[in-house]
């Protein structure tokens, strides 16, 4: 099965996210004749799809999303967003990498192999990755893992290739978090400080004492855990007084050493050392997970090799990804198209590499549904 | 002479700065029957008068200032503010303390003491000590210089007194200056520090060597200098972006062991070790200076004890005041009336206090006058 005309039906449903605009109706015609059952999940506005075929174990699924971001200014496009034209042997469309390509690659690798491999495939498809993520995979999985359907391991065809096609498998991710911190003093007159409480000396301490010296110098799997203020506000504009408050927000990026609660815990100490009267506002939009390398990635690793004919990198840079939520549940790990054009103007894969993506996923499917033992 | 007339006749001159409003006029009538010869020096929009009596040293020459704040809300006032009305002993009125008292008080004791005092005695009298003071008494310091009238010793009559009249004797001020820091780095993205270079981590390092330690300990004569961070401003609103610039203002107040010469060379030095690329901005309002007690600040002392009979503390707080510049020339102390209303509403003076400052004044001048060599 060529993979070209799925891909052209979905990036024909302009489903800018939150919107399905008929994709899950796509997907779903092309796996019923596979031998799928359906269930389509509604949460809020959002379609999502849960897909299987088989009972048995290993149950290997596939997680992906439909949902695409806006296509911008259209002036950027030489293309019709919508359309799925090929042109030079390249398909163009919002969503042909990011990845609307992916699940079409992955149905078409399911559709090359024969009907009667061992244990269970499913798709855990989204209409709510590009958006808030609050009413797709997240509730999906609890839905799956109410009615029995957790799997033993998962692939997410998020296109993680950067130059190669297979040259990066992605095995965890950095967490992120956002901290905002204020620090109350006593107003005054810079003339007379003892009479005041200059917070801003107190927030410099307080910064110094965050940033002076790395969190990490990272681990096995990951680069080491980054700290950075983005903001310093204070916006006094008389030179001769000390202000009352002093503000700071930071990010976060950290890897498998640490979590948003050890990393509040952290800036709660510096903050109660400096001990003045302080506000903190911490939000953490993904812990950080690692998949441990071991017989599933492995099995990722070898299919790879030999249908891509690369050496594929295991990564957990880059930012976040459903893979986050799956993590929580199940072995995941992330292999994809080359992402060069995701989110751009123009975003486009070339027809032969979608083809060899497919073919890529056929060799995973194969590798990993013999019936083994993954952890 | 009772200088409450004199006063009287001050306060009804409503001399806001840069204002006139008769107030020289007003002088040159008090000083002409007692043999001062003047000179107007108009500099700008400011009157100025320089006035002396005699050709022979020591040249004890008096300092002060005719204009006068806004009296701001006139509903906090109970009397008005130029007319200069007696109240249950009372003179009320803008200048009052700050410092036609003084001026008139000074003037008073002259008319008390015999003409022929040795040496001689002087008045710089300006109209822009409250105002930017760039016409004022720095100009006519330059036109004395030129022209041959530099004294040997000068008293400024601002109302240093805090509780009792002649508790204080200022011998010099701390100098004020301002700073304005901006770090340049390289915008990024928080997730790649790497890439970029956070400027906010730079000056939170810079700010942090230049607060985390006192620079000095006060002086003989000094507090110790205080430097406030008074601002920190990024105005970054992205949380994931790592801005290109950072900017912090501070205000330092310095006593006698600095300069504004070497304490922005202290500043420069920790932003050159710093290797970012910055810019600099600094303002002085005012050097510091210290008129070494000896034989004019023991006379001074002398006097208030005789004549007020309290025992003077000699002081160098407080902001900012013309002593400044005078500095520069020869010694200068500050002597005068009880500040507690000064730039007030209901700005007065009991006229016992007047009369007592008076008193004070011809002890001063006795004291200063006979021949002696000062330093």
């Amino acid at each position: 099965m060529d993979p070209l005309p799925l891909l052209q039906n979905l990036i024909r449903c302009p489903s800018v996210t939150p919107a399905d605009a008929g994709a899950m109706a796509v997907l779903e015609a092309a796996l019923e004749p596979l031998g799928f059952t359906f269930t389509r999940l509604r949460f809020g506005e959002i379609e999502n799809l849960f897909a299987r075929r088989g009972s048995e174990g290993p149950h290997l699924c596939f997680a992906g999303h439909t949902d695409v971001v806006p296509p911008g200014d259209l002036g950027g496009w030489t293309a019709d967003p919508f359309g799925a034209d090929v042109r030079d042997g390249v398909v163009y469309g919002r969503g042909a990498t990011d990845m609307k390509g992916g699940v079409a690659a992955w149905i078409a690798a399911i559709a090359s192999l024969p009907r009667d491999l061992p244990g269970s495939l499913s798709l855990l498809i989204t209409g709510d990755e590009e958006g808030p993520a609050t009413d797709g995979t997240v509730k999906v999985l609890e839905w799956m893992q109410a009615n029995g359907q957790i799997p033993d391991m998962c692939v997410v065809g998020e296109p993680t290739s950067k130059a190669v096609l297979g040259d990066t498998i992605k095995i965890g991710r950095r967490g992120s978090m956002n901290v905002a911190i204020a620090i109350h003093g006593v107003q005054g007159h810079t003339a007379y400080p003892q009479r005041a409480d200059n917070p801003i000396h107190r927030l410099v301490r307080v910064l110094h004492t965050l940033t002076a010296t790395p969190l990490d110098q990272g681990s096995e799997w990951f680069e080491a855990t980054t700290l950075q203020v983005s903001s310093f506000d204070v916006g006094n504009p008389a030179t001769n007084v000390i202000p009352p408050v002093a503000r700071a927000r930071l990010n976060i990026r950290f890897n498998d050493l640490h979590s948003s609660v050890s990393l509040t815990r952290h800036i709660r100490d510096v903050l109660e050392e400096e001990g003045a009267r302080y506000e903190l506002d911490v939000s953490c939009s993904g812990e950080s997970f690692l998949t441990q390398p071991g017989a599933f990635v492995a099995a990722l690793q070898a299919a790879t090799r030999q249908a891509a004919g690369v050496e594929p990198k295991l990564d957990t840079g880059g930012g976040t990804s459903d893979a986050r939520f799956i993590a929580r549940y199940c072995p995941v790990a992330e292999l994809g198209a080359v992402g060069a054009t995701m989110h751009k103007s123009d975003e486009s894969t070339p027809v032969e590499e979608l083809r060899a993506l497919s073919r890529l996923y056929a060799a995973v499917i194969a590798a990993l549904l013999p019936a083994r033992a993954f952890a």
